[in-house]
């Protein structure tokens, strides 16, 4: 069997046109831009915990780059660098080739370079460390909320989660449906282009991804912006035909591994915004807003302004 | 139970002075020094691979920040932030308190601000990544290496592999002598001022921190630089007394865990090698050379010049 090195040589050394020295010595080196920050995020998927065991190895591999892009987008950041540190049972050539095939897929859609990391042995768990630039003064911060700016989310939250349930049999979608839902579990698409316009245009004060439910997510802006919010349930997007319609509507709410972008802008970004969404074939729902708040919190209303219950607060692995 | 972001509040959220936004929102944003190359690098540990399942937390905090240092250091990069991914099967309290006590002393020894990470659930597993600066085309690669110039190792390598064998019961080690060698496995101290001296001054030509012991890493070099190298036993450091020597010094030349500096100089190097020596009071070893190769190829010699056999390559997680 090859060992350590031979095996990222052979799967994980790919050219690296933006980076000063890749993979094979102690470090990486990197040149950043003059004059820009850099924004740098880190994620751990673990087998079990974030992914099934017998997940498709190449959509793990897109999966695994994504969900750290997906950070650098709600930043607004532009991504180039990323690592990868990988815990293996065994070495599975063709599982860490295909693996390494939808990872450099990932990687060469959004123009990152991978520039290092580290194999070992031990339960599957992989650990994605993602690096984006951004000018100073610049980023998306979810610190940034402010009272009267709209909130808005982008594509179908939700879905993710629905394609999970059916995977793990606690419901059973149409086959079309099912599919769609099981692309958006296994194959995110992180929302770069998207944060990168908000944030070059200034149309956003503050963002998030949706990581870990959109109502969970929504509280991070909530607590850290010091504001309240209310969700308009009527203007979210519609719910799946042929879903469970209150299991549709929990994985909405408070379902995880969407990567979708939550983010609030003020009433006078509307039409840039609607343009955005045409331009990037992207929906974009205004779906609440900020307020002042004597207390910080976070309110449901239906369609007559009435308050929901929320009972869904989407997840915390040590909760 | 506290929740996943309380705990990262409570143990995890230190202040960040060199850093722009630490922990908290998607990304850290860190600002560069102008005219700076970023150094980065990325290691995991696993329990049962890298560690004991009763390590001391605060010893493996120490060392999981440490071993990345270890490989700025042998860029001769100056430390300056950090991320730490976790997996633990359960948040026990104070098993984190402990670690992050460890994680953290390090982090202000060495004057690294912690900046963001990602904790989850599953078996035990710790990826830290490291950055650090370093000037346009200073830094110390591995593939530097130029026939005739001496190769140096620092400190005591073998020591953490005695203490390994120790504590597996693979040997009995005189008390002093085991708590020396274990704290050498545990808590390593990366030899960054030395890579920063060695680079600010231009002593060095190629290094290699000696993480998988000193044959394979001297490999790594060999293999990089296209060139030979000869070690001469006589000239490393003597093996611990009350250590058996055979197995002394098979640890001495393949242990891992070592984290010392192997390094490559120019003879004229050697007088300003031993005041650094000196000046850090950390014993630098002139123990070998590199030549010139029609072929690539390491050679270990007795003290008559008489070739050795070598059966100790050291540790490839997957040979």
């Amino acid at each position: 069997m090859p060992g350590e090195f031979e095996l990222i040589r052979r799967y994980f050394s790919r050219p690296t046109p933006q980076t000063v020295l890749g993979p094979g010595d102690d470090c990486a080196l990197l040149a950043p831009t003059p004059d820009m920050q850099l924004a740098i995020t880190t994620d751990m998927l673990v087998e079990g915990t974030h992914f099934l065991a017998d997940t498709d190895p190449a959509q793990l591999g897109w999966k695994a780059l994504a969900v750290n892009l997906s950070d650098l987008a709600a930043m607004g950041a532009r991504p180039r660098w990323a690592l990868l540190a990988g815990s293996l049972p065994e070495a599975r050539e063709a599982w860490l080739a295909a693996f390494a095939e939808g990872l450099f897929d990932c990687a060469q859609r959004y123009q990152v370079d991978l520039v290092g990391g580290d194999t070992t042995r031990g339960p599957l768990n992989l650990c994605l460390t993602a690096i984006g630039e951004i000018p100073a003064g610049a980023a998306l911060r979810r610190d940034r909320g402010v009272p009267g700016d709209d909130l808005w989310i982008s594509g179908q939250p939700g879905l993710a989660a629905l394609g999970l349930a059916h995977l793990q049999r606690r419901t059973q979608l149409p086959a079309a449906l099912a599919d769609r839902c099981i692309a958006s579990l296994q194959r995110p698409l992180p929302r770069v282009e998207l944060g990168l316009e908000l944030r070059l245009r200034g149309l956003a004060n503050a963002a998030i991804d949706v990581s870990d439910g959109l109502l969970a997510d929504l509280g991070h802006i909530v607590e850290s912006s010091a504001v309240a919010a209310e969700i308009f349930v009527a203007q979210l997007p519609s719910l799946p035909a042929g879903a469970d319609p209150v299991l549709a509507r929990r994985c909405q709410l408070a379902g995880g591994d969407d990567y979708e972008l939550l983010f609030s802008a003020p009433p006078a970004s509307r039409p840039a915004i609607a343009d955005l969404a045409a331009r990037l074939e992207l929906p974009l729902w205004r779906c609440g807003r900020l307020r002042g708040a004597a207390a910080i919190g976070l309110t449901l209303l239906d369609e007559n302004g009435q308050a929901l219950t929320i009972d869904e607060r989407g997840f915390d692995h040590f909760g």
